[in-house]
């Protein structure tokens, strides 16, 4: 019997039918059941095992690509993470293991729904990638445009999903078609998948729709049901395991897939396809960029260390502050980081305020030592840009434009990362 | 007329009543409507204005801190903050401007509901509080508590109350009685103000229910409906500038408070009030533990500047990760950052890992890279545990423990900061 081999197993408490799955946890048989998930069965105990059915050959390499009239083109661009990766079963952690062909093979209803090519530029989780890669995955975004696709998937790790998303909605300037990153909670080999929703939600999603941009494909729930497009700047990773970690912040989604009932709803307004020239802004990969995040009892020297660099990102708290005021004896410390900004500023870093709340605006002008911070050229007003766009927008700026340039287009909003304020605000309540 | 006076105002347009407020901004009249909102009317176009009622003489310090015979004794102790400011009208912006007896006599109901002594044991907003400010509220807490009172409220600002909150939970060991931090995010001058519903749930809740420890009481909704107790180790400020800004995080509020119903739901388990001694277990203000929020392109020198540091909290990404694995040329950086935690452990710094998506669990064997922090000694496994009271537990602990027993304890639950799984977990799914 070999992988793939639809077999019935009996022990002495149970009988199990399914597909026979490569293990590498020796004395382990791994059995696919039709529920979708895997079972692991100790070999010791099987008492019986026959042969279904034998496994059909899998689809050629040639098949996959097959060009099918009428279908739009869709690149998909690999660069590892979970869903480029299964489950070891000798340790029970995660490796990365699937190549391109293996994806398309895996998940070959992806055929049905474009011309699918499929590529490989990285294999690596994405909490290793640098400013390289997301330089990287522009460029051969663009060459994808370029040919005349209809649209990419770039299929990543979850880690940094919303980091590279926003990177490569600054990086491509004029992007005519949808760019989706997509990233999976558990590995395409595990029956619990979320790899295949995402996937197809995604090529169905550029198929079939008129948008334009890049965007986020994930689940909105738990469930299978719906998947959700998400703006590129303005999501986050939220949950450290659960398929809808990834949430729409100070805004909504995109628009909402239902795959299996091919279902296509808009949320919020959009771009849509157009004719423009794709122009590749990148980030510098030698800009100096660093994020502080605030907390009691930080030292000013925390704030030093980033003499030199060229811009850096406060994770303040409440609506932005940092501990820049003498109150008391105690608090002489605060003075000293009021100084240590103020230095930094002086000396030419371009520092940018957000605040570790995540949800709602960083707003300059409510207390004085925040508005202190702004009299000495801390770049406030962000308004509701989450500190991890702040981040990435703040780099890609300053590999773009001049220092005063940057300054200013930090606080305008370029590609949706930067929301009107709808509550009503006025002087007096 | 004079503050606190109802009076009648006409424009060419309305005609408004409402009670005269102190206005800084020259030129403009103030009025409280029976809205709650306030109102800045010009003065130029008032065409007239009568009194309704003159102001009633506000409540002496006496009256207030009178004993009335069957009621528990609340202490509140004031830190600062937005529930002790009112707006600066001639900026727009707030101020630090209420006493105690000021906030006493701003909600009289207060001493309806207890005995209530009332002392400011600080006045600074929260962003400006460090270790020696927790110790000052835990040792001001202690006093009341040795002193009898039933139970303590500490107002506090918004921005840091979730940092204070966790440091009093852990330094105040044998805790008997309720201690409640209460912030506002409207300043208390203003009709939208949270403060009184806050303090008045808390009040309430102390008066009524046998819950002891430590709590924060806040908005559950943007209306005053309800107020949640919300666990001390496991809330965050979520938003900048919402009334229900504090949230539960990877677990639910302790309690339910519907004051205008004079109603108290429990809605998870809790520690109810006993005989026990407090001791203080204070933080060392010379301690040095500081924060790392990780981010794509960081560089290793971001990591080394911690050499000689006590403790150190890895902010990661999706479950724990850093950048700390070289998969090609362009991540050669990844392998120097590896090296620097690999050294900072090695001298001797405390180094836990926890995770910046902040809800769900770091969890350190699924994957590779993550299993090599935890070979060369850092702390993983701190399970759903928050950054911000991963920091301030192994700030304390590395002050009243030595650093093998910190590391242990670290990833033990003392406080109710690290909650047990619930998902199933099972090796093959």
């Amino acid at each position: 019997m070999k992988s793939g081999d639809r077999i019935r197993v009996a022990t002495a408490t149970e009988e199990l039918e399914g597909r026979l799955m490569p293990s590498t946890r020796s004395g382990y048989l791994v059995l696919k059941l039709d529920s979708g998930y895997n079972i692991g069965i100790d070999e010791s105990k099987i008492k019986n095992k026959e042969l279904v059915k034998a496994a059909e050959p899998a689809a050629s390499k040639e098949t996959s690509v097959e060009q099918k009239k009428g279908l739009k083109k869709i690149a998909i661009l690999h660069t590892g993470g979970t869903i480029a990766s299964k489950i070891d079963y000798s340790t029970g952690g995660v490796i990365a293991q699937f190549s391109a062909e293996d994806m398309l093979n895996l998940f070959p209803e992806l055929t049905d729904i474009a011309n699918i090519t499929s590529r490989q530029i990285a294999s690596m989780q994405s909490e290793m990638m640098r400013f390289a890669h997301h330089n990287l995955i522009a460029r051969e975004v663009a060459k994808e445009v370029e040919n005349g696709v209809d649209g990419v998937i770039v299929t990543h790790g979850t880690d940094t999903l919303h980091y590279s998303s926003a990177a490569l909605a600054f990086i491509l300037e004029g992007l005519s078609v949808p760019v989706l990153l997509v990233g999976s909670q558990r590995s395409s080999d595990r029956g619990s998948t979320d790899a295949a929703d995402n996937l197809l939600s995604a090529a169905y999603f550029i198929a079939e729709s008129d948008f334009a941009g890049v965007g986020i494909c994930m689940h909105e729930n738990s469930d299978d049901a719906n998947n959700l497009i998400l703006p590129a700047t303005k999501s986050r990773k939220m949950h450290t395991s659960r398929r809808d970690a990834f949430r729409p912040i100070n805004t909504t989604a995109i628009a909402r897939v239902n795959y299996a009932e091919k279902n296509i709803s808009f949320i919020s307004e959009y771009e849509k396809r157009n004719k423009k020239t794709i122009t590749l802004k990148l980030i510098k990969e030698d800009i100096k960029v660093g994020i502080v995040k605030v907390h009691p009892n930080i030292s000013a020297d925390q704030f030093a260390f980033f003499s030199g660099y060229d811009g850096l990102v406060l994770e303040g708290t409440g609506l932005g502050h940092i501990p820049n005021q003498k109150v008391d004896d105690a608090s002489a410390e605060n003075a000293k980081i009021q100084k240590a900004v103020e230095k930094l500023v002086a000396d030419g870093t371009v520092v940018a305020d957000s605040s570790q709340c995540i949800y709602g605006r960083v707003h300059m002008n409510v207390y004085t030592p925040l508005r202190e911070l702004q009299d000495i050229g801390v770049v406030g007003h962000l308004s509701d840009m989450t500190p991890e766009t702040t981040f990435i927008k703040l780099a890609w700026l300053l590999s773009n434009y001049s220092k005063d340039e940057a300054k200013k287009l930090l606080t305008e909003n370029l590609r949706g990362e930067i929301t009107e304020r709808t509550e009503k605000e006025t002087f007096l309540v």
